[in-house]
């Protein structure tokens, strides 16, 4: 086996995706994964330290990406204009991620333990933004309500995108969204 | 051991708090529960299926109370509204029920495992909470961004009860959370 693996980090998680979808993520080992990647099993650990770090992987990555836009958006922004402006930073992550997002779904959609990680890394994000939106100086329980409500318009929105048609970008789901629950709020 | 047992519910919860805040909740078992509430083992087991259930066998008729007032209230009411009335009329179930409050929310805080059933709890209303809404005709994604915001104004709200003083009741903090939530979505 070569030692220059192209994309090999794409190639695992794209094995990795298509294992979990057909024999259920329990059941599929990181040999596995490699054998179908054509790389070896230490290249797959070169890349995940685990075989639930091919779908959980990006949270963190996400996490960073959020937390740095929401603090770098202006002093005098409305709170909701600052999370408005972090969810239109973090959209651009998830370009030409659309296939890969729809087959991550379906395989946490299928196991309980998944769903209930994915659930902590989403309320890990919400106490992150909650954070951050402190330190700009957003006192309570504003700062955690507009945290809670960007992460609301990230899962509605994020969830529309994955169901919907791949040429629609991520950032005009999460836009309709945050647009929807400001007129829901208003009472409309 | 008489088998005239009044209260023993309570006393069983109590007890099972009490453990679980001193031993840990991994390190508490039933018959330990039902030795310090002066009952026995049978009679813990009468009332709550494992030790895990003292802790969510109340997420369950949550679930239900909220769901039945939300399909409760007027066809004629908006989304936010009917939530607000959902809101209040939950807020009822939890009279009295302020320093069982703050003690489970300790418990669950120290353990892993726990704030994974949380959070599914929690997500399992919003689940609920949309499907109610788009029966009552709320179209997407409306549905779902009500649901997700009832339920933030309800940790947020429930969280600042618990950290609170226990003559507020917790309809005040849910109240205050949603006037929060939306003046933040107004920009303000």
């Amino acid at each position: 086996m070569s030692r220059w693996e192209p994309n090999a980090r794409g190639r695992l998680e794209q094995a990795a995706l298509e294992l979990y979808g057909e024999h259920g993520y329990e059941q599929t080992a990181a040999a596995q994964i490699a054998a179908r990647a054509g790389v070896t099993e230490r290249t797959f650990f070169r890349h995940f330290a685990d075989k639930r770090e091919v779908l959980f992987g990006g949270a963190q990555q996400l996490e960073q990406a959020f937390v740095d836009a929401l603090a770098a958006t202006p002093a005098t922004a409305a709170p909701i204009d600052a999370m408005a402006s972090a969810l239109e930073s973090v959209a651009a992550l998830f370009a030409d991620r659309h296939a890969f997002a729809r087959q991550r779904q379906a395989v946490i959609a299928a196991s309980g333990e998944l769903r209930e990680r994915e659930l902590h890394k989403l309320a890990s994000l919400v106490a992150a933004s909650t954070v951050t939106l402190r330190e700009r100086g957003v006192s309570e329980p504003a700062a955690s309500l507009t945290a809670e409500a960007g992460l609301a318009v990230f899962r509605v929105g994020f969830e529309r995108w994955v169901a919907g048609d791949a040429d629609r970008p991520l950032a005009d789901h999460l836009r309709e969204s945050l647009a929807a629950l400001k007129a829901a709020l208003a009472g409309e």
